[in-house]
């Protein structure tokens, strides 16, 4: 395990202060699943009647506790619910091994905590392969039971961090028929991490009440436009997991709300943006606009060639107004192009429009603005009405040195 | 343009002897259409009745020259035919002038050697985006064609390198009929390399003869299972080009023979072996060989979807068996895998099976192991019979200092 002991230089300047909400506790202990001098497991035990919505990798070689789950979701929702995590094994390809440690940390949740199984989703998060020690887990229950408490989520966040270079937190609070209810989420992610769910871990929590189904759907749709708009490395995870659990506790019923669906939306947004910023080696954040294309699908295929292009991602770490390598990732993404009515822009620097440099780009313009921290790279295919927008980081030495290192 | 001072570790020990064939003459000049102090235009001259195939690269971006050479494919080949490439400028995402470029130099050495213009087949390798200073080219046709000669085939393989560390070229002797016919071919290629015709440069040329239509479908179909089971990096050039050249003057017809077919094939795949071992920063060769998939082109998305993985390659860098990300990959790929019929070997080191760790896997083996120059992940999907080898290089700190810093 590589010894991270650098907080990421796009790291927010500290934990927000995220609002309490009626109807989830939290409690962290250190069970040394992996790690020493750490907590490496958080329950959170969520009042009867939550909804509980969640999105999960698409990878075929999913973990076992991410299986589990999807066949609990979308199940009762009158009784209590809980979620249990650590960090630092995955339990992901470990055969049978994996689902009896998976049943064992279930059934010792639900018999101390009183939830009923069918509501207890767990997840593992770390190195893939090894048999997860869940002893160390089990035992550590009957103390996080006993230490649940409603002001403990930054402790969560930190309890569930692997490579993560800082906690992850976002929120917002919206009225909905008069009554204020607030949303807060934590994230953990930073490598491993690229669409078809790449959220690796993330939880949020509403004290608004909201039917089960309906924020299934909504929540579903919101991950295709923020977390599965992110990517680091173009690597999927065994173990992504997204769980978003409405209490109900603030008395308000936000189905179909279109002020609670914008903030929810912006709250999954800002963490999908953390994780990016937390992306292993990263000096800068990238928004990618591509708009023009055929159809939104396409835009979206353009943008993540673009994000994933290991020529664009080290070109912009080397703060180099490469153009040439966007034309290039554009050119191989399958998606439409044509390549005499794209252009490109850095920032408000329009520096290519019909296939070739535009007349009035200056390289030093594009390189003085390529040192910044934040950068927005737009892309017009002036093909159609398609558009899409993606985040990524740059590709560095730094990444290099955590992955070339991470399990020996 | 960076400085690439290191030959790759991966490198042969010295250019191989290659066979001095009937029907084609070399020339090379230093026209600094970028560098300094070194050749970077090569002209080759075919005889008359020269078959020539050819692929190129699927970009929709792809340069201009790959615009004409498609266009002229598959013509007429009566008369004698030429190939002209300079290395410094792509010459692609130029707009109108790039097509410009093509027809002068086209013309230049139509009119200078007495090759039909439909016959006169140009690339342009380097920078994108900027104009090609085509005069300094044109300047040098005269002396080129005075200078031809029949071995100077190495000079050739030096004049069209980029950011290659090593000169490329691969030969086979074959008996066609009684009489031994020979294939010589030179390559370019080290960054932006992955498949959608992954060559970046290639030229082979065979004294054999063989029918034009049969030989564009012999490379077509030879190139899928070489070429484009390569990748050093998943960028697919807006350059990439192939061309097969068969000058029959050995006075044999080896159009559809079967020895002749696979010692083409042989030279097409070391040629795409050594661009890989010339993948920027690369110190290791890793062959990856998918079976039991559903299908062939399954295999191939598996295969692909491993040797593109950042964080495989990371691994294998640092020689840390980290099989878990090899079932990540899997997991990834977006084709069919069942997580417990997957075993993973590395090398005759059988590492994992039926979803989980061997039972006889001990990690100091593949530790050894790992510190090989030259790997092989031997994956079977347990699936059907569907099976594709692909090669690619690990990812290093060398890979992102040559592109952190290419063109600043």
């Amino acid at each position: 395990m590589a010894t991270i002991t650098k907080v990421s230089p796009l790291a927010p300047a500290r934990f927000p202060d995220l609002p309490q909400l009626g109807g989830v506790r939290f409690a962290t202990a250190a069970a040394g699943v992996k790690y020493a001098g750490r907590t490496d497991v958080m329950l959170a035990v969520l009042d009867a009647g939550t909804s509980v919505a969640g999105v999960f990798t698409r990878s075929s070689t999913r973990a076992a506790p991410v299986l589990d789950c999807q066949q609990k979701l979308g199940g009762d929702n009158t009784g209590p619910a809980a979620i249990l995590v650590n960090s630092g094994n995955a339990n992901a390809f470990t055969g049978h091994y994996g689902q009896i440690s998976v049943a064992e940390v279930t059934k010792a949740v639900a018999e101390t905590t009183g939830v009923p199984e069918a509501r207890v989703f767990t997840a593992s998060t770390g190195v893939i392969g090894e048999p997860l020690p869940h002893d160390r887990i089990v035992s550590q229950i009957t103390d996080l039971n006993a230490g649940l408490s409603g002001d403990a989520i930054e402790a969560a966040a930190q309890a569930i961090m692997t490579t993560d270079t800082f906690a992850k937190g976002a929120s917002a609070q919206v009225e909905v028929d008069g009554k204020t209810v607030s949303i807060a989420g934590i994230a953990k992610g930073s490598g491993m991490i690229a669409p078809d769910m790449a959220t690796m871990l993330v939880y949020i929590f509403t004290d608004a009440g909201y039917d089960q189904a309906a924020l299934q759907g909504a929540v579903s749709a919101m991950a295709d436009r923020t977390f599965n708009c992110i990517t680091v490395d173009s690597d999927t995870s065994t173990s992504d997991s997204l769980l978003v659990c409405a209490t109900g506790a603030a008395g308000v019923d936000a189905t179909g709300n279109a002020g609670f669906d914008a903030a929810l939306e912006r709250v999954m947004r800002e963490l999908a943006h953390l994780v990016v910023r937390d992306g292993e080696g990263a000096t800068k954040f990238i928004e990618i606009r591509v708009t023009g294309a055929v159809s939104d699908a396409e835009a979206k295929t353009h943008g993540l060639s673009v994000a994933n292009s290991p020529l664009v991602k080290t070109a912009i770490a080397g703060e180099d107004a490469n153009w040439g390598r966007v034309v290039m990732a554009i050119g191989k993404s399958g998606a439409a192009a044509d390549r005499d009515r794209l252009s490109i822009s850095f920032g408000d620097i329009l520096v290519a429009e019909k296939g070739w440099v535009s007349p009035n780009y200056r390289e030093e313009d594009a390189a003085a603005y390529m040192k910044a921290q934040d950068l927005v790279i737009a892309i017009d295919l002036g093909l159609g009405s398609g558009a899409a927008t993606v985040w990524t980081c740059d590709l560095t030495h730094g990444y290099i040195e955590i992955n070339a290192d991470y399990r020996s």
